[in-house]
């Protein structure tokens, strides 16, 4: 049985393994992110070991991501404040050594198809994942397929109603201010308060104003998708006491309007973390070379 | 070759229609929307001329609606606002009499499915329906299936900023107050200027507004489905001078975030108004008794 090359390729390093399950991870390793140049060297040299058996390899990659296979710059990131790495490709020098079948896809949807086949998703036809972490990104598989339009969703930049009585801080996205992602990612939170959320004690008022403006954005992930369930995960949700309060404003905010019969509990099944910790990204990278349907 | 039946089932009245496309409607008749079993017979009355070259009923409707075949209350509008109908089976009493395939669907996920077929969004994988009128709803067509996750999407009901400063309106919805139905659809209009939308001249300031809400949801829209092309429908929008106002936030508000294409440019093939005009949910019916695929 072949081997299957998983790559979660982040801003600070790309982890990459071989497998073909959460059980059966055979190698994995840890290769800082400098150079587009030595970091794909790297990549390239870790699969080297496995490519007599390599089937097929997945990219789980921080974004945004050209993934229009009919785009000239298809496979690289076209904009991103990472020094060096616009209009890195991804996909080329891989597909240039290894003659197997190479997926891209962002971080999250890669998560998402984790989730699904191994974890909080399990036999979901139509869920959203969202990571709370340096930033804010949501995947979704629909109907069993993950979600491309025009593009990948970009989840965190939505709009949300702010209370600039009750939170004057006027958000952190370098395009939109205080969009989802610039009021409530992780470095928001820091610049906010002063410290990073892993040091603001639970019962901070920080967290229900998170949660708030988490609900929020639910509400319009809720109303638009209307999908079977949504995983939270990211380092900002390591607190888990937003789990509920989350919950308990998802409730509030829509107001029994929503006929879903998985709405009409505590939400305890319908906003879940993942299932997959801190593997998801990379076991998600794993699932996408794999395939989506087999 | 057979016939196909079409239902727009609205509040007021149902409009039901045989044929088999734009060009080819042979009979059109309007039924007003009294009690359930009143309506449903006339509905039954008309259809009942073309039985034996009937192939298949489609069925747009208003909602919410239960559309999951598993439940027991499949086929029912579960909860209204419109006295009777609560409860009452759209499905039921047409496949009673009619032994062919009869499809419900909300109108605007008919309607989107008429404009993919026929009209605004003909070849494309993914796209928006938008109605603005009465209320605010949306259908979407993801990689060419209409979206259905727990339930059908209820787009009017996501949140967006609310400028109380600007705008002291509290909002309509009996729900949620200020979300985007209660802020932008035509009855908010007409109770914030205290008179019909069609009444205020195209320089009154409700017009600015009107498209900034807008303007608002779309990007929430944008950010989660990444559609490749947003239809905007209803009567709100008969007025054609917010298609250039929305258009123009819209690009102020993404500001040059999300890499795509069509968003280039000044989005006058992005956000478009319906090709079917006021056919829309008619023909929309229509496309949905023919099917997705053929």
């Amino acid at each position: 049985m072949g081997l299957y090359g998983a790559i979660e390729a982040g801003g600070t390093k790309f982890l990459c393994a071989v497998g073909t399950g959460p059980e059966d991870l055979r190698a994995v390793t840890r290769i800082p992110t400098t150079t587009p140049e030595e970091t794909m060297e790297r990549v390239i040299a870790f699969f080297q070991n496995f490519h007599s058996t390599l089937q097929a390899i997945g990219i789980g990659a921080f974004g945004p991501l050209d993934l229009n296979p009919n785009s000239p710059t298809f496979g690289t990131i076209p904009t991103t404040p990472k020094p060096g790495w616009s209009g890195a490709n991804l996909l080329k020098p891989l597909q240039d050594v290894f003659h197997v079948p190479v997926h891209l896809e962002t971080d999250v949807n890669a998560a998402a198809l984790g989730e699904g086949r191994w974890g909080a998703a399990r036999g979901l036809e139509t869920f959203v994942y969202l990571t709370v972490g340096t930033g804010i990104g949501g995947g979704a598989v629909i109907h069993g397929r993950l979600l491309h339009g025009a593009l990948h969703p970009e989840m965190g930049h939505i709009r949300i109603p702010h209370d600039w009585g009750r939170d004057p801080f006027p958000g952190i996205c370098p395009f939109h201010g205080d969009c989802l992602e610039g009021l409530a990612s992780g470095p928001a939170l820091e610049a906010r308060w002063g410290q990073p959320p892993e040091s603001l004690p639970w019962d901070h008022p920080a967290w229900d104003l998170e949660a708030e403006y988490l609900a929020l954005g639910l509400q319009s992930i809720l109303c638009i998708l209307a999908p079977e369930r949504i995983i939270l995960g990211g380092g900002v949700m390591e607190n888990r006491s937003l789990f509920p309060r989350i919950r308990q404003r998802v409730k509030e905010l829509l107001n029994r309007y929503l006929p879903i019969p998985a709405l009409q509990g505590d939400l305890e099944d319908y906003i879940v973390p993942p299932a997959l910790g801190e593997r998801a990204g990379l076991l998600g990278a794993l699932a996408l070379a794999i395939g989506e349907t087999d």
